[in-house]
């Protein structure tokens, strides 16, 4: 039986609490939010199970790790590895395995490699390890291509589109991505960093490039907004034609002064009016050709849940360290961990 | 720099060595073949490379082992156990890992218990690794399906079919596949084991129900001709309208009497005549639902050499014993070993 930790419980945090209970072989032993609506209530409550777990939620992980003793913590908090880092830490060093929900820790060793280093040497002196997964990074834009790339001798070029539809998400999500706001506006918002767009192309492009051994001169991003031609509506917002709908990021890797490795991640309301099908798209060119398709698109909430429950028997097998999807063995379902 | 020893050069086993030849950090330092015909001839010159190699083609796989100390094999001389058996064991006793196409190598685990025992045994004591692999059984209808798994919570049923086109193929697989053969010469031929369809069924559910914690009543299999409506052709063959264009073979992997996983493989020459697209296909229900489509296939016989060739890494660094592809990272292409 091992023992698991979350900390975060919102949308992702309550999600995989939830996905854990359902499995075998794992005890949930501790909850940590700083929210203080949920501080000291049992998660049975708070997730309306009908019935207690005996599970209290706490604000102190310090105390919860010290007590309980998790053999592997999830943690979903935050993005930005400046973020997490001190959280991570914390968790290494109670002697604890972490699985991070957060984007940049997917491959943190391209734009973080001091901060990267110190993990790995914490999580290697603990003899634990800590890998950042979920959809995207850590799936459809980056591992799914490098797994397709195994019947490959040679790899020409690789691209791969994530066509979503953002309808379901709340308020956030509609300001960082710019929805509903006027091409000047987006253009603003892009420069004062209030829409960002998604977050992981560093990440996804950098974990490829060192899996296939491909020496990137640089990886470029853009932005671009999404100009609507209909009219669209979603919970929270409303698009009339020629406002915005979405943020259309793209990321090359380049070699030698050529894109090798192109990705597409046009994120907006309601697709489809539009005729854009939604979807997860995968095309390698080299001695064999890849042309997969993937619809609709693997949802990224539900699918980053699953990921990160999913890939707790590889994170508990893995060697010391800090590690990324391509050092361990292929992530599955699985429903008992004895 | 790895050193590489290939036994058994046919079309699988020359193509790995060409594509071995262009690879970085790996070097070619002998083949096996028991044909008369190479033995005692530079690969250079069997290829038709324009220059030697310096590596002699030999039927010696004991003397080259003992004198080369390959660090690992390339094995790719026949599909069964029982034929490869003796052939793994004396290169995992000579100290070398090893890479093996036999489709019953994917997964010896099921149908070959007490030798699958004996080789992880073997390889342990010399501290060594084996491994099963390939497009089929190795990729498409098992390690792709249980990858996708990945983002799924909960896993209800799982189907993936491969369709392909035999045209290429020569005059043994046109055989073993009852192309060209009347419904009732089909039928004989599967009675009196002339006509085999794809192995590999068993190995594919066998390691995809391990991965998934599925515990299996049964794996079923059906064989069926595909009776041609129309005139086909290929360089080998003739069928008929009436006669049989190929062998339809499904298998089915049962738990608690309902069938989970269940995999289509129509193999026939020239489908696209019947308006049939040849592809990969995967489908899996659960709480994330996953609708993929590769078209056109992957090719079986460049995939498989390209396979055996990436996972090389990955053996290399596996724990010692008899492995299968759920217990390694996943395959990528890579170009330096370096």
């Amino acid at each position: 039986m091992k023992k698991v930790l979350q900390c975060g419980f919102g949308a992702m945090g309550s999600g995989m609490v939830k996905l854990l209970l359902g499995r075998k072989g794992v005890e949930l032993v501790g909850v940590i939010d700083r929210n203080p609506q949920l501080i000291g209530k049992d998660v049975g409550d708070v997730l309306e199970l009908g019935h207690k777990t005996g599970v209290i939620i706490s604000d102190d992980p310090q105390k919860v790790l010290t007590e309980k003793k998790p053999d592997i913590t999830l943690l979903a908090t935050g993005s930005f590895v400046d973020e997490v880092f001190p959280q991570i830490k914390t968790i290494l060093e109670a002697g604890s395995n972490c699985i991070s929900t957060a984007e940049e820790m997917a491959y943190p060793w391209r734009l973080y490699p001091e901060k990267s280093k110190e993990l790995d040497e914490i999580a290697k002196k603990h003899g634990v390890s800590v890998l950042g997964t979920g959809v995207n990074p850590g799936f459809v834009l980056d591992l799914l291509m490098l797994v397709m790339t195994g019947v490959c001798g040679k790899v020409d070029y690789m691209w791969a589109a994530r066509v979503n539809d953002l309808s379901p998400f709340g308020p956030t999500v509609m300001q960082t991505q710019g929805v509903g706001t006027t091409p000047e506006q987006f253009e603003a918002g892009l420069k004062d960093g209030s829409i960002v767009g998604h977050i992981g192309f560093q990440q996804s492009i950098a974990m490829m490039a060192a899996a296939l051994g491909l020496e990137l001169d640089e990886i470029r991003e853009t932005r671009e907004p999404i100009i609507s031609k209909t009219h669209r509506e979603s919970k929270y917002i409303t698009v009339e034609p020629g406002m915005v709908a979405g943020c259309r990021q793209r990321g090359y890797g380049i070699v030698n002064g050529k894109t090798v490795i192109e990705l597409d991640h046009p994120q907006q309301i309601n697709p489809s009016l539009e005729n854009v099908d939604t979807g997860d798209y995968i095309k390698i060119t080299g001695d064999v050709c890849i042309n997969m398709a993937n619809k609709p698109e693997i949802p990224g909430g539900l699918g980053t849940i699953n990921m990160c429950v999913n890939t707790i028997p590889q994170v508990l097998n893995a060697k010391p360290g800090l590690v990324s999807m391509i050092d361990l063995p292929i992530p599955t379902m699985w429903s008992n961990l004895d």
